[in-house]
Formats: structure tokens, C-alpha cells, sequence
């Protein structure tokens, strides 16, 4: 059965900075129709690092949409034309001052497949030692370095409290399982 | 250091269905002023559950957002005053036809901090024998029961392509690992 949603007529309500809103009228299946509001986002990386010590490099910063700080893995927003690995070391060495030696896709994922198109890229990083962060004029973070299982402590106490950086915990857990 | 951002002044710029969209001017830690674009979603709920036959019960969609069919694992958005665990029970009999027998809580993640609020709880489900699903009538789900190896494949090929479900499939992945 096909379910393809037939674009109707649409109408672009927003056009921001990060986002841009459309609000589509769409035709179902079964003949009717409905009305989609879709959230237009150019796509985002992420990236685990881990330290010679066996820390992750997270940062530390506060989130406006949740009006509070969190601990994240680093990561940032694709600027038009960029491919995703050069968006992950230049947001890698903005946000916490270690230039990856080298990059290595670990997994892509839809964050809100149900009404944006946002993708973030996962990446790991191999590197080095850290030089000094330099980050965007309107960005305020602060790098910390935990272990893994103070990173699995942070998501029960919600400190780690969003999927990229949830799942980034996870796949070192199930590598270091593994080995 | 605070890094807490002040909402200076704020504009509702969209009220829909399923999502609101603010845009705020708030001031910075360094005294300066920068815009925010926000989405305002009401929460969801994702369920894992797993056949007597050690599949996952998944269902196949089409996301207007992305423009093609991907397999999630059975979610959907809170109704307003609806406890967690009340939409889980509800969403997954309603798109699968599975009742649950019990129901425990995994994780809670925000699936795109930098400019949303969805807050996503995942939930593990009991379950019995399947019933007759009663989708909304604005959506058109085909459940699918896949093994766990299945699902690992479906990420590679990009079938499972969203981070709850990815999530989900990392979970049960470790789960047996320990096992």
C-alpha cells in the first residue's frame, strides 16, 4: 500500500535564522485530507571524543527551548554548502579546542522524524591534545571531560538529558562490552 | 558562571496543532542580546515491545517531514493532561493492536534541545497476544515484526533512520549483550 502524503498547497510560515516553518495541506490514502506543520532544518553533527584518559569531551550549556543547562557531546548546525564531517571538526575545535586527527561516521538519525526534517550526523573523533575553544559570539559553553560511567550517572540524574548525546553513552558502552 | 539566557521579549510567531513556534530576544551572559527560535511541542512517547517470538514490534510510516516510509518503534504525541505512561498503553494498541501487559519506563530524552522542547519517554512494554489496531484517521501505520538482527540491518540501510528507534535497537542490543 502506498502511503505517500500528497502535497496539496503549502505556505511557509517562518523563516528564521535555525528554522523555517511550512504548514502543508496534504492528501491521505484514503482520499481526505490533513494538515502537516513541518519544521525545516538544515541538518546537524555531533561528536564523540574520547580522551587519552578514557573521558568523553562533553560541554556544558544552557538551552533556551528547555530553560536549562545540560551536559551534551559537542555538536552544531551544517552551514550551507558544508559537508557534515567538516561541520563536525570545525564545531569538534569551536566548542572545545581539540582539532580531530581523524573522523569517523558512526550513525545518522532524524531527531523528530513526526514534523522535522532535522538530521544529525554522529561522528567519532580521534584527538589529540586540546588548544583553546573559540566559540560563536551568541554560544556559551563549557567543556568537561567525564568517564563513561559518570556519563551513564549524568543520564539517570538527567544531567545527559538528550537522544544524540543518550545514544552517543550508549554506543561506547556497547563497544567497550564488546571488546 | 551563569549561563542562564533572559528572555528579554518573546513573539508566539505560530500556534498549530501539534506545535507552537516562539521567537524571543534574551540576553546573553555577556550583556549582549541574541535571538532564539523555539518550538514548543506538547511531549511523546515511544514504545519498545517484543513478541514471545523475540521480534520487535515495529511500524512502517510515511513522515511528510522527510518524504518517505521509515520503521519506527510504535510512538506518538502526549494529550494534554495525559500521564506518560497512559499514552504509551494508548498508542501502542492503537497502532499495533497490542495491549500491554505492563509497562516500564527506560529513558526520557529531548530529541533536539538547540531549538525544541519535545520531550520523548520510552517505554518497554509486556505484551500478549496482538489485537486490531484503530489508528487516528489521519494516519496510516503497517505494523512490522522484525527480529533484533533485522533492526541493526534497517539502520544500516537506513530503514530505521530516527533516534528513538535507533535508541531502542542500541538498548536491546546491550540488554542481550549482558545477558
Amino acid at each position: 500500500m502506498d502511503f505517500t502524503e500528497k502535497t496539496i498547497s503549502g505556505e511557509r510560515i517562518y523563516s528564521g535564522k535555525v528554522i523555517n516553518v511550512d504548514v502543508e495541506e496534504v492528501g491521505l490514502p484514503n482520499g481526505k485530507t490533513s494538515k502537516r506543520e513541518l519544521v525545516r532544518h538544515p541538518g546537524a553533527v555531533a561528536v564523540i571524543a574520547v580522551t587519552k584518559e578514557n573521558n568523553i569531551v562533553m560541554v556544558r550549556q544552557y538551552r533556551k527551548a528547555l530553560e536549562k543547562e545540560i551536559l551534551e557531546i559537542p555538536a552544531g548546525k551544517m552551514e550551507a554548502g558544508e559537508e557534515p564531517h567538516v561541520t563536525a571538526g570545525r564545531e569538534l575545535e569551536e566548542e572545545t579546542g581539540y582539532k580531530p586527527l581523524a573522523l569517523k561516521k558512526i550513525a545518522s538519525f532524524y531527531t523528530a522524524p513526526g514534523f522535522c526534517d532535522e538530521l544529525v550526523h554522529l561522528y567519532e573523533a580521534d584527538i589529540d591534545k586540546p588548544g583553546r575553544p573559540f566559540t560563536d559570539e551568541d554560544e556559551f559553553v563549557q567543556v568537561e571531560e567525564i568517564s563513561l560511567q559518570e556519563a551513564e550517572e549524568a543520564v539517570q540524574q538527567n544531567l545527559i538529558h538528550d537522544a544524540k548525546t543518550m545514544y552517543a553513552v550508549q554506543y561506547l558502552r556497547l563497544r567497550i562490552n564488546e571488546q
